[in-house]
């Protein structure tokens, strides 16, 4: 038979990021494609460890079915923990789990957003939440990054013309695709506009305990007086993304609606990832164990810097990430971007996200590629880079 | 500030069951309100070897992001598994992992159905499954059941009168609430007018394999020849819902949409559980497996059985399920049931789900409730039907 499909999903293509991946299942690719955190900062006797305990001590707790809400010793940790930071007001402020940010981000528009409302985000941004977006069918508008983040008076026209409840996506953190952090000049303006065009923003923050350089910058939610922030937070990359366990942490009327959104979803997350994410911050010195981790990004996110400087053509640019785990590289201008990826993989075996991925319309023009750096081994690193070195100064030089 | 919810979600009220169960956390209460399988049945020391294998045998696995199709052996397995029965055709089907039958209904919904599309289910049918429909904000139009299974020529009514993708909605096997089982004649009829109207079957099965008295009906989508027939199975009343692993076998085009709602939903089902899953289907004898299930099952199912024959007034009809999770009993005509059920859980610690839980629509009448045997002890159950049963005697007899 024919299928008539949804309006909300005949437009939407799998990801070109996943698309990429699928040459990196030849062993002789070095991948730079992936978004993965580095494996080998990966605690796993820990995690081994932690579970052999949870199923000593209650394994029908792992077994069976649970609150919608998240576990409770859980919850009430990362509350805690979240109101040390200042992002969270235990009187207004409420908190769940979900299987990852990915599924958070999903909620915050399934709740806010009708079909054909207007979602603002940075332009590019995560592939990831912007199909989360497009499967809700929004109008997403693209507003321009330039240095320390969006351009402030594009993002006040986009909020004069959008309509119904307005909602703003940023990861101000080492930013997915450009490694770019907001500068707290631009999280304030972009919060003093929210409040003055009545809109909510969904603040990303997967990554922002992996900061390796430079300082801290305060979170959207800590500056949040109005209720107009939702938080989304990830163990993904501080323990590990097989877990799929990540939270959202908003005004309690939105955690309401993302509860019934939750329990329509996948009634609660996985109980055992839920108890070793718990055991795990409780157990171990977190402090220690983002050191130990940002001492592998930024080992890594140099040894690629360090390369990179050595061996492209002077012709390209690239963002010098303080934290996260990408690089962003731009061609030279009137340059065929996609040629440059579809050539580094298929000719030379090196696989990058072609810049596209992450525009607003599949039409944007871009020269720009991502790097990842977290994934591939010290060597893969070295040698990949020097390839497409060799390959930015034939093709540009 | 005040949010403007979207139209989907601003309707939507949490689960009334997951209110009772809020009841439920008192101790003293005796709940025949759950949904969930035995905990006695849950084989958790095999699971805590299993755990522990995969940590020493490939800790990464578990701990890195997956391919968003589910973990590649698990799969086979299941569609191996599925063309023996006749479900799965390798030329034309293609099969899904999912975080519990839960989400393979929603996507099946999310990926048919635009706003406003009629959703055609039994009614009454399970809460959870219709509260994932109306979040997408389909029209629901519910069949009524009788002997067997639904009306065949309300059905075809509401065919006729339903634009867009039609979808069908049906349990099969031991219906939740009802318990009761379609009878083949009726799985033809349904297969039949589904074809006669253009229309795809959702086919949920989460306890067929916990049938304990009777013979097996063919199901739905082993008939099915042009490609109509969606069919959701799940590892929670198996094996154990806490891990959160369903499936779901659908033509390969419907898979794929399936697949881009999962990679924007929660990127990949946890990897650990999916490991569990398929290690247990692998170490284990299944039929022995699922025999020492069934035979938990049949007694608590049967000492529950007794115990209303031996307490209830002779004036509360009930179901005699053979197999799965639930009795559904109806009070007399005309007798208030929310007060009934009200009365049992605050005078008497006993709580059940009013059978309203279940309709299409808040303002349908009923006068039934729905009864769960596999969660309370063997005390419970002879303690709590006695208690109900008294109640019963005292204002119908």
């Amino acid at each position: 038979m024919n299928y008539k499909f949804s309006d909300k999903v005949s437009g939407l293509q799998a990801s070109a990021i996943r698309e990429i991946l699928k040459f990196t299942s030849d062993p002789e690719v070095i991948s730079f494609a992936a978004g993965n955190p580095a494996p080998e900062a990966f605690p796993k006797e820990k995690v081994a460890e932690i579970s052999a305990e949870i199923f000593n001590e209650d394994p029908i707790l792992a077994l069976q079915y649970s609150v919608t809400e998240g576990y409770t010793p859980l919850r009430n940790l990362l509350k805690e923990q979240m109101e040390k930071k200042g992002c969270f007001n235990p009187e207004t402020d409420d908190l769940i789990i979900t299987s990852g940010a990915q599924q958070s981000n999903e909620f915050a528009c399934k709740v806010l957003c009708n079909e054909g409302d207007t979602l603002i985000t940075e332009a590019p941004s995560f592939i990831g939440s912007l199909n989360a977006f497009r499967s809700y069918n929004v109008n997403l508008k693209g507003i321009e990054l330039e240095e320390g983040g969006m351009n402030i008076s594009k993002l006040e026209q986009a909020l004069k013309e959008s309509e119904g409840q307005k909602l703003i996506y940023v990861i101000p953190n080492f930013q997915n695709p450009t490694g770019d952090t907001m500068s707290l000049e631009k999280r304030k303006a972009v919060y003093e506009l929210a409040c003055k065009y009545n809109a909510v923003i969904l603040e990303d923050n997967p990554y922002g305990d992996l900061r390796f350089d430079g300082e801290d910058v305060c979170s959207i939610k800590s500056m949040d007086k109005e209720g107009r922030v939702i938080y989304s937070g990830s163990f993904s990359k501080i323990l590990a993304p097989g877990l799929r366990v990540g939270y959202a942490c908003a005004p309690k009327e939105i955690i309401q609606k993302m509860v019934i959104c939750k329990q329509v979803a996948d009634v609660h997350t996985t109980i055992w990832s839920q108890a070793v994410c718990y055991k795990f911050m409780q157990q171990c010195d977190m402090d220690e164990h983002f050191a130990s981790l940002r001492e592998v990004y930024k080992r890594k996110c140099n040894l690629m810097l360090e390369n990179i400087e050595k061996h492209f053509s002077k012709k390209i640019n690239y963002t010098r990430p303080q934290g996260g785990l990408f690089i962003w590289c731009n061609l030279p201008e009137g340059s065929d971007m996609l040629q440059f990826c579809t050539k580094a993989v298929k000719d030379y075996k090196i696989a990058v996200v072609p810049g596209t991925a992450f525009m607003i319309n599949e039409t944007d023009n871009t020269t720009s590629f991502r790097l990842n750096f977290s994934t591939p081994t010290d060597e893969q690193i070295v040698k990949g880079i020097e390839i497409l070195g060799r390959m930015t100064k034939e093709m540009f030089d």
